[in-house]
């Protein structure tokens, strides 16, 4: 062989192994996970707490690629749920407000759970909150308005999709025929007990696993609940296939109480998304060259500060673990013994370890300022203490204070979100991307 | 050629292709940008505010690898600037407060300037604060206790690092003999007026060209200053050489009006240290195959958040260009007119664009209450008007609210930084990465 032609040989067969590195394999099952109100504040809260009190961190953080995302609008510097749902679903920026559509409401946009079930995938969506609210309704609705329920509940029925499950279709009874009856004519298994879908099997066919009304509760006032997890680790079972997924799960319920400004509960619903991921990544430890996950947040909610002016350079995150209760339950327990404040006081102590009498090295005790606050709050309850939730609010206040922690806002920032992926394809995701990115990586990805 | 040779050939073909491919080029040139207090929010706050004043966005913010970045210290969540810049310096953690040594303040540890000015590298450290303070002082200093400025200036000159640039050695005549003399005795040429230093030539030897005393202006009150951009330019020309160089920038007063809460000027002292990082993308430009710039921050601080209560969805970040000096400078304008309040009411409006009587429609028109808390606030800055300074924290924190934003705390806090890297090497910056690893990826690229 003459040498020239073993130069050729060498160089040929560095530009096919180079060229065969290029050509990324494509995932047969996709997850997508997204945290309503889930920012990097969120998320590092999360992992603090958990590494306080369990020494180890979120599945989310330890994601080979974590890449910054760019939020806002097509008319908002801050973006909402629609809009963000809709760039992460569809890949293209849209009006606060909009769902599947572009910004002149005028053109329906495309999914990647579309794409998806159109390349003969199977297709899941599950949320923590009512299945058509903006978030999963982006991935299947196309509505200029995020509040026409019962229009969404007629797209999801249009989809086609193969697995709902979680929150309920919201308004689903707004207009005749209820949309629950419309889901069985149109050949889905229509369930609202969980216990129910645990029977179903694969082959079953259309799935709608939700609960008649509403979004499904805290997860901690639900610890033993039917959560995320529970509907993904079914929807795995259901939809597993040599198509393969693209199935969308949503910690929906974040941004909730992001908006209300209360961090033990927001901390406990961010692990309650990671526990879902971690069934993903159990599926995946099973199906490493096949998997892809890829966890993002559609926006930042409430200016979380993971610190606190008060509190200076300290923080004491694990003291998020004394809160028992979200602050919904908190003031429907509070109303329940309003008329004495003792019992308040008591109530107080008992669900967020907030001391009225102890010891002075107790960091939990109230400050004297801090107890005329509540009691200023329970004064200005008013007639019947039908507004205690001025109690609730001042506690919860109070409490994320004391763990170091300080809010600015009851509604969404601009702080960019985190996106993690790992598994096959996962390094796309890289540098700095835009919201809309991930749809447009996804879409090529969940095609052959 | 029998078959398997062949096989044989193309296998360690493509071994060796791959092999070259992962054996990654080392920079001759190496830049690392510090932001102080720079963090996520800061970076968009100024790119945002770019973005809508000049239709482009910083020059860090389109680095090709971007990675968010953990700061935590050896003793807590929420770092300080010794133990941030002793972790980034040197790649392990510490307490907060102490400066190049690890936790038991026993053992000096070792930065990648050191390790660089070993290999051969030329060294230069520039600064807008004092050339001693915490982050510039963790590249050369070794002190338990980032209080001792003179100390820390005996490790200047002892580092033999090649260039200084900036502010002043803090402290320098705290003993005898003056530092600024044991510099020139050790071979320093020490300048204190920037015209002489831009005399110097290559090949003039060692320079501490610093302030005599203190910090460099504010970048807001200093338009035509010679700022860390024109000592970096200069000392990429006395630098340049054979063994190529290592090079910090800090912008180091960043973190000083995050911590007074002061959103114009952290924006402009943002946008500084971008047009510092502008000098090294275009040296980095005629050498695009020997050059590496990274650019982190340190830590977070105020809590600034994108997005406030009041403002809800919306954002005016465009505001900001009516504020027309620091809060510092500010102050000292209205102690000069103290006694007349209607002239204060006049300066509030000639440097911050608040209006007292305006049109109704005008969005820089003060509410009623907000006249009330700046009036409020001149009432209480007490006899001859010596704390003057309430009325401008009150004016600060309404115009930064007006802007659409937020501040929870005037310390640091642990929101995650981000670290943005391009040319040579910068791909070993991915994933979520720690403080430390930044020292540790930079020692490796700066030895051959």
């Amino acid at each position: 062989m003459k040498k020239f032609q073993l130069a050729f040989m060498w160089v040929l067969a560095l530009l096919l192994g180079l060229s065969a590195a290029a050509a990324a394999e494509k995932p047969k099952y996709v997850f997508l996970f997204i945290g309503d109100g889930m920012s990097i504040p969120q998320r590092m809260m999360a992992e603090e707490f958990n590494m306080r009190l369990n020494g180890e961190g979120l599945a989310i953080n330890s994601f080979p690629y974590q890449v910054m995302t760019t939020t806002r609008s097509a008319n908002s510097f801050i973006t909402d749920s629609a809009a963000s749902g809709t760039a992460i679903a569809c890949g293209e920026k849209t009006d606060n407000g909009t769902i599947g559509m572009d910004s002149s409401k005028t053109r329906n946009l495309v999914s990647v759970a579309e794409v998806a079930r159109d390349a003969g995938k199977k297709v899941g969506i599950i949320t923590s909150v009512t299945i058509n609210h903006a978030t999963p309704a982006a991935f299947y609705g196309h509505n200029p308005s995020r509040g026409n329920g019962y229009e969404l509940g007629l797209d999801l029925i249009k989809s086609n999709f193969d697995f709902f499950g979680g929150g309920g279709v919201d308004g689903h009874g707004d207009k005749e025929p209820d949309i629950y009856n419309l889901a069985a004519e149109a050949g889905y298994t229509v369930l609202h007990d969980p216990q129910e879908l645990l029977k179903l099997e694969p082959g079953c066919g259309k799935v709608l696993a939700v609960q008649k009304d509403g979004a499904l509760p805290y997860a901690i006032d639900d610890p033993d609940g039917f959560r995320d997890a529970d509907y993904l680790r079914k929807a795995i079972e259901l939809l597993d296939g040599d198509e393969g997924f693209f199935i969308m799960t949503e910690g929906g319920k974040i941004d909730w109480m992001c908006h209300a400004n209360d961090a033990g509960t927001t901390m406990r619903e961010v692990i309650d998304l990671d526990n879902a991921v971690k069934v993903a990544c159990q599926f995946a430890e099973k199906h490493p060259d096949e998997t892809l996950i890829v966890v993002t947040g559609d926006h930042e909610t409430g200016g979380l500060t993971l610190g606190f002016a008060g509190t200076g350079y300290n923080s004491y995150i694990e003291r998020l673990q004394y809160q028992k209760c979200s602050q919904d339950v908190f003031s429907g327990k509070l109303r329940e013994v309003a008329d004495d404040y003792s019992a308040v006081e008591k109530a107080i102590t008992e669900w967020f370890g907030l001391k009225f009498d102890a010891p002075d090295d107790d960091p939990m005790e109230l400050t004297g300022s801090e107890k005329e606050e509540i009691r200023a709050a329970y004064d200005r309850s008013g007639e019947d203490h039908k507004e205690i939730s001025r109690v609730t609010h001042t506690v919860v206040k109070i409490f994320d204070n004391k763990a170091g922690l300080g809010w600015t806002s009851g509604a969404h920032t601009a702080l960019p979100v985190n996106t993690s992926a790992k598994g096959v394809g996962a390094e796309a995701f890289k540098g700095m991307i835009d919201n809309t990115d991930i749809s447009k990586k996804l879409k090529e990805l969940v095609v052959k």
